[in-house]
């Protein structure tokens, strides 16, 4: 039986998910987070248990190794062997990736020149590589990009409205991000709908990041991420869309650093900025429901700011054969998803089943018989995609 | 017979025109550009006819006694007297002026406490003011803000997702611009429609400067612009919005000052920086028509992103009962206005009447009956709405 790890490894963390292809199950789960630091935390999940051990773990190798001795200690593999395929999620693929691909040397050079474009991300994405094929030599390893699902945008939704050769010798253009659950969301939605010839699908991907992405017939036509997650709706902490002027104002009145701004934009912004409260939209939640009138209009420019971009895709697309919603705040919180349809909902003819929104669990749709778009809750899954790549890839 | 001059002050020119209240007809106008200069121009229009000058003019109070001694000159006003008001257009008004108002010593100070937030334009303004009222002391002054259309949209609309304090220490939130010409053509568009109790309009303002206005029962709900006029639709040579990080990307890779980058973004994007060829749309198009192909995409990028504040209006608004156009572009193409109706037509439900968009001339319908939004290109009149106030507020 063949099992697959799929790796998403940060500047200082690994994330891990074992596959057992067969049958797609998860066998284990887990986190090394605080790599580099004397107090690292390693967290594993299998077989309905959790262990959390605090230890130290100097580097990604040893982060590697901690996992697959506990994978041997506790039985969950016999042998190394057992892992036939290691899927990496990469940040960014640039222009070079529009599907996961077997990773080679070439493929690490051009992760390695794709750096400037996602600083944090693609630096430890190597890292992560590296290790893994250090310590299982004898496992294939595939990479699946954020960006590839949006290489099909045209490109008058991806070039922007600055002087060309900035696209064309510095690549400056919108990337987009989440594409690999924006993919798995509209697939699974395209079941439900039947598998249409033609399709016109919003998926809205809500966590602490968020963006929306068009698809058209199963494609990526336009996402609201750009150059990098900044752009796009207002975030957990970032602030999505917002005039650039406001830099320079900033720089000019405040004599703020550049640095500072974009680190401002980032991490104090979104609903963390507005509120005042918390980047959590449950916290926002409560200190509206209390009367806090920052955290009430956070929420208010969340909703409208998400019901803007359905607004633009749905004229992009021409009409909307479905809205699927995901992630954290999309999958839990059926108070914003209510807010986002009623939003846009006059024109767009949608009537949402309140019940099913409300109560119901896991896929499903959530609009009412007479509404003129399906909506439908899908709870993302971007590492079975990443499983299911490698699986391919290898011939698995 | 009252009448009023309207005066419009930039950093190097005065634009001015001279009405007839009575009659609401312009006397005569014209400008004094290249203000500094021992080569300023200076051009009037009276009886059909039309004067350049080149001479020196220091200051913009060398520009005013120009001006008058003209009017006297050329008999078009028999004493300075004649002249009861005048009326400046005024950039930037923050959230103090929601109207035009009579200037004093009050007014004054807001306008140059305002500076930052338009630095150029509130300074030209200012100097034009004092010079006015020094030549014609016993004319009632007025001031008509930009802005102040705009200061009725909701919270939501107008405040961005960064820290709140930068909103209330140092007002940096969406002031939006054109706000005058945004509500004569709305009001214009309200004639056409009957005056109904409930009205949802959409105003496109495409000249080199441009930004779309949502209007809600005549009052503006959102604007397109935002604390400066860099946001928005794509303009001449303007990026409108833009990833904020790529401000970051530039710096970080390209080692670009703050100053620099803003100058690109203001002057060197847009049409101008997609096509390489021109900021004005009629050499982008006949480059375009020639086969070049970063013409045509620079026209399809100008479409794309008018169309999708369409769609954001449209979803903000729940229905549009009217989309106007106005100014430059907005009022003389025909084939810019039908690629904007078509690439919205699908979801709105928009049929447009051909021969009324090509060939009819002025103030118009040129949607067709069956069209679910009627679509109207009515010329905009700034200096109008501008000599209207002053009249109403000096109680001529």
């Amino acid at each position: 039986m063949a099992k697959i790890m799929v790796v998403n490894c940060g500047s200082s963390s690994l994330k891990f998910q074992l596959f057992e292809m067969d049958t797609e199950d998860v066998i284990t789960s887990g986190i090394v987070e605080r790599i580099g630091y004397e107090d690292a935390i390693f967290t594993i999940k299998y077989n309905g248990q959790k262990e959390t051990k605090t230890l130290s773990v100097p580097t990604h190798n040893e982060a590697v190794k901690l996992l697959l001795d506990n994978l041997l200690e506790k039985h969950i593999v016999a042998s190394l062997d057992e892992i036939k395929g290691i899927g990496h999620r990469v940040v960014q693929g640039g222009s070079y990736f529009d599907s996961s691909v077997r990773i080679d040397d070439d493929v690490k050079a051009k992760i390695e020149e794709l750096i400037p474009l996602a600083p944090l991300h693609n630096q430890a994405h190597l890292i992560g590589i590296n290790a893994c094929m250090k310590a299982m030599p004898n496992a294939g390893e595939t990479a699946t990009f954020d960006t590839a699902f949006h290489q099909t945008m045209p490109a008058k939704n991806y070039i922007y409205p600055i002087p060309y050769e900035y696209y064309t010798d510095h690549k400056i253009r919108k990337y987009g991000a989440h594409g690999t659950s924006h993919y798995y969301v509209s697939q699974r939605t395209l079941d439900y709908l039947g598998r249409p010839e033609h399709s016109n699908i919003i998926v809205c991907h809500l966590g602490a990041g968020a963006s929306l992405c068009a698809v058209k017939d199963g494609q990526s036509y336009n996402t609201s991420m750009g150059l990098t997650p900044l752009a796009g709706v207002m975030m957990s902490t970032r602030c999505g869309d917002i005039d650039a002027s406001v830099i320079d104002y900033l720089d000019e009145n405040l004599h703020m650093s550049i640095k500072d701004i974009t680190n401002m934009l980032n991490k104090k912004s979104g609903l963390l900025g507005v509120s005042g409260v918390s980047g959590d939209m449950r916290d926002v939640k409560a200190a509206a429901d209390e009367g806090n009138e920052r955290a009430k209009l956070a929420i208010d420019i969340f909703i409208r700011r998400v019901a803007d971009y359905l607004g633009k895709y749905y004229v992009q697309l021409g009409k909307v054969d479905a809205i699927s919603f995901t992630a954290g705040i999309g999958e839990n919180a059926p108070w914003v998803r209510k807010l986002i349809l009623e939003a846009v909902g006059e024109a767009l003819g949608i009537v949402i089943d309140d019940d099913a929104n409300e109560n119901g669990e896991g896929e499903r749709l959530i609009s009412a018989p007479e509404s003129k778009v399906k909506v439908y809750v899908i709870p993302t899954n971007e590492e079975l995609v990443i499983a299911r790549d490698a699986k391919k890839i290898l011939n698995l």
